[in-house]
C-alpha cells in the first residue's frame, strides 16, 4: 500500500489493508466504509474510505479508533498502469484540469487543492471511472477560477481541441464553479467539435462528506461518450446525489454561491439527465457526435467592457472605456433591455467610433425586446445590438470572440446577432423559468 | 357620459350608454364586458371594457361592431367625487405615481404613458378600490423606471413620508418595473414606517387583455390596509391572475423580461400572498402596524461605484473611481464572494483611502463565505466588507445610503454589515432557492 508514517501504522494497528471494509470511530461520527489507497505525496494524517453512498472521504485520524469489518478477499481498488488499463471496447476520455475544487479530489487535506493532475490521482479516487471509459488525464494549469481570463480559455480550448485531435472519443474539463460558465460560452465559440467537450467542477472538496466531486465527475465521463458533440456543463441536477443535469454551455450560470445544484439551465431546458450508468435526452435538438469537423477559432479580444447598469450610474465610464482604447461593450441592462437615457449619447459616440455596443438583461430569464418602450427604440436609434435571450456573461465571452474573428464594426454585429453555439434560443417555453 | 367624438357616436349608434353589457366584435377577436367611463382628456378611437375576468382594455373602435346585450339599471361606474366617496368605515390609502407602466393603467392609448396621475382617473379604471379603501391619489413624477436616480429614490421617500405624516393608513407607490426593486431598498433604508408601503408596477400596460396592473393595483391597496408595516413589493404571484406575493422590498429581484411574476423573493419567502380580498401570512416575522415612529432619513452618497466582476476586468476600472472621487465600491463577484486576485491591490488602495468595498455575488441565491477560499480570506484581508446574503442591487442602494448617513468609513463598514431593514437573513431555507 502506498499509505506511510502515522496512517500506516494506524491501518497495521487493525492488520487492515487497501480494499477492506472497516468502521470507524470519531468522537463525533463513525463512518463505514473500504479503505482506498491514496497518492504517492499525501500526509499521513489521513485515511481514505468510500463510503456506501459512494461518496470518497478523507478521514483524519488523530481521534479516530479503527475496526476491520471485513478483509476484502484482495485489494479490490489496485490500480493498474493506465497504459495496461485500456479496454479496446471502451471510448477514450481525456480529462483536462484547469484547477478548482473538483481537482481536490485528489486531495483529502482540508481546503488545499493538489497542484498535480494525473489520471492515476483520478482513478484512485474514482475507481468507477474505469467501467465507463479509457481515461487519460492532463492538468493544463492550477488555478481558481475567479482568476481565470481570456488568455486561459484560449489555453483551455487549444488543450481540449489537442486531445480530440489525438483520437478522444471526449473530453472532461475539471474547472472552478465560479466562472465555469463564462469558460464554457468561451470554448462553445472557439470550436466546432465532432465530439463532447464537459465541464464539471465540485461545490465542495471531496474531504467533505456532502462532495458532489464524485458524482459530477463520474456523469461528466459518462456524458463524455455520449452522442452530445456540444460544449457542455454536467453539474448535479437536485440537492440529491443522484443524477446531473448536462447543460449547453452558453445556456448555464451559476445561480446559488454554495449549493451543488447551482448550475441552472437559464432560457433552456438541461439537454439531458446523467447518471454515471447512463443518459437521458431532455432536449432533442443537440449537434450530434461526428457531425461537425474538428475546428479551433482561438483569436479574442481581451479589450471588452462588461458593464452592469444601474440607478445613478455616470455616462463616463462608458467614455473611460473609449478613452481607454476598448474595443467593444456589453451592457448588462434592465428589463427588456434598457439602461438611463443620460447613457444614450455615449453609446452613440461609441458606435460612431466603430465600437459594438451590445444590451443585455440582468433579469436573466426572458428575452431583450427593444421595440416597446421609447427607451429602447432610442437605443437601436443609437446603434446598440439587442441580445435577445442571450445571458449577460455569454453576450461578453461572445464580443471578446467576436472581435477577435473580425475588425469590421458591421460584421462584428452581424455575428453578434447571430446564433452561433445555440446562445440565442428562438422558442421561448414557459418551463424555461421556473423562479 | 365622459366618451366625446368618434367613441361617443359608435356608443350612440347601439344606444348604449356608460355600465350597459355590451358585445364588441373585431375581425379577429370578441369581447363581451360592461363599458366604462373614460379619462376627460382620452382620444375618441376607443372605449374602455371591463371584461368578466376583471380586466378592463382599451378597444379601438375604426373596425369594430358593437351589441347591446343588456341595459345597465343605472350606470355602476358613476364616479362620486372623491371628497364625497369617503366612507369613514374604510381606512385611507395613499397612492403615489412616479411613473411607469402601471401608471398607464389610465390611459388606453397604446404604448403611451399618462403624464397626469389623479384618483379620479385610477378610480375610473379600477372602481373596486373603493370597498378595501379611502383613495387619495398623487403623481409625483412621470419617468421610465430605468431612468430613477438615487435623488428620486429622495424625492419618492419624502413624498411617501408626507403621505403618512398626513393620516395615510397605507401608501402605494406606483412605479416602473425596470428598477422598483432599487427604489424599494431605497425606501427600506430611507424609512422607518408605522404603516404599509407598497411598491407596485405592472409588466404590460392596461390596454392589453393580458395586462396585470389591474390585479396588482388592488392587491397593493388590499396590503395597504394590511399589518404589515413594511417598505414591500406587491406584484403578481404566478402566471394566473389570482394573487400577488407580497416580497420584503430589500430581498426582492426582477428576474424576467417580461412575465407578469417577474419578481421573486430571493434568499426570503415572500412575506405574504394577497388577493383583492384578503392577505395570507407566509412569513410571520416582519414588523407590524404601529411598532415603530415614523421617521425619514432620507441623505444619499451619489457617488457609489456598482461593479460587477468578470473574467478579464481591469484594476484599472476601480482605480478611476478612486480617481474620480467615489466614495464608495459594491462589487458583484463570483462564488461565494471572490474576484480576480489582480483586483486586490487596488481594493487595499480604496480601504487605506476610507473607501468602503463590498462584496456581493452574481450568483445572487446564497451567502457570500469569504472564508472558505484562499481569494476570499486575502479580500477580507484587504479590508472587502462581505454582505452576506443580500443582493448586489441591494447593497449597491444601502451604500449609497449608509455613506449619507456617515463620514466615518469604519461606521460605514459596521452599518454594511448591520442588518438595518432585514436586508441581511440570519436564517437559510432550501425553500429560497427554486431555480
Amino acid at each position: 500500500m502506498s499509505y506511510r508514517g502515522r496512517a500506516r501504522k494506524f491501518l497495521e494497528s487493525a492488520s487492515i489493508d487497501v480494499g477492506d471494509m472497516v468502521r470507524v470511530e470519531k468522537p463525533d461520527v463513525t463512518y463505514e466504509g473500504m479503505v482506498l489507497d491514496r497518492a504517492d505525496d499525501a500526509d499521513d494524517r489521513h485515511i481514505v474510505l468510500k463510503l456506501e453512498n459512494g461518496y470518497n472521504i478523507g478521514v483524519e485520524i488523530s481521534d479516530a479508533m479503527i475496526e476491520l469489518l471485513e478483509k476484502g478477499s484482495e485489494p479490490r481498488i489496485k490500480l493498474p498502469p493506465v497504459e495496461a488499463a485500456e479496454d479496446p471496447e471502451l471510448p477514450d476520455v481525456s480529462i483536462i484540469s484547469t484547477g478548482g475544487t473538483v481537482a481536490s479530489i485528489i486531495d483529502y487535506r482540508t481546503g488545499a487543492v493538489h497542484p498535480a493532475f494525473t489520471a492515476d490521482d483520478l482513478l484512485r479516487a474514482n475507481p468507477e471511472l474505469l467501467d465507463i471509459a479509457n481515461i487519460r488525464g492532463r492538468a493544463v494549469f492550477n488555478i481558481l477560477s475567479e482568476n481565470m481570463k481570456p488568455e486561459y480559455w484560449v489555453e483551455t480550448a487549444r488543450a481540449v481541441y489537442g486531445e480530440i485531435k489525438d483520437g478522444a472519443d471526449g473530453v472532461v474539463v475539471a474547472h472552478g464553479t465560479d466562472t465555469m460558465h463564462y469558460t464554457s460560452a468561451a470554448l462553445s465559440f472557439m470550436l466546432r467539435t465532432p465530439v463532447p467537450v464537459v465541464f464539471t467542477g465540485a461545490q465542495r472538496s471531496s474531504d467533505r462528506p456532502s462532495s458532489d466531486a464524485s458524482l459530477n465527475i463520474q456523469c461528466s465521463v459518462r456524458a463524455a461518450t455520449s452522442e452530445i458533440a456540444e460544449v457542455t456543463v454536467c453539474m448535479h441536477a437536485t440537492m440529491d446525489d443522484l443524477s446531473c443535469h448536462l447543460h449547453r454551455g452558453v445556456k448555464v450560470r451559476k445561480m446559488h454561491t454554495s449549493r451543488r445544484d447551482t448550475f441552472r439551465s437559464m432560457n433552456a431546458l438541461p439537454l439531458a439527465e446523467v447518471t454515471p450508468d447512463g443518459i437521458k435526452i431532455l432536449e432533442e435538438n443537440y449537434r450530434k457526435r461526428g457531425s461537425d469537423e474538428l475546428e479551433l477559432s482561438d483569436r479574442v479580444e481581451e479589450r471588452v467592457a462588461f458593464i452592469k447598469s444601474y440607478p445613478g450610474i455616470s455616462p463616463d465610464i462608458i467614455k473611460w472605456h473609449l478613452d481607454e482604447g476598448y474595443r467593444g461593450i456589453v451592457i448588462e441592462g434592465t428589463g427588456l433591455g434598457h439602461c438611463p437615457d443620460t447613457l444614450i449619447p455615449v453609446i452613440r459616440e461609441a458606435h460612431d467610433m466603430g465600437v459594438p455596443v451590445a444590451m443585455t438583461s440582468q433579469c436573466l430569464n426572458g428575452r431583450v425586446n427593444m421595440n416597446v418602450y421609447s427607451t429602447g427604440r432610442r437605443l437601436l436609434q443609437a446603434g446598440v445590438i439587442p441580445c435577445d435571450d442571450m445571458l449577460p456573461e455569454v453576450a461578453y465571452v461572445k464580443m471578446c470572440w467576436v472581435l477577435g474573428q473580425t475588425d469590421d464594426p458591421e460584421m462584428a454585429c452581424e455575428m453578434m446577432r447571430e446564433n452561433i453555439a445555440g446562445e440565442i434560443n428562438e422558442r421561448t417555453s414557459i418551463a424555461y423559468f421556473r423562479g
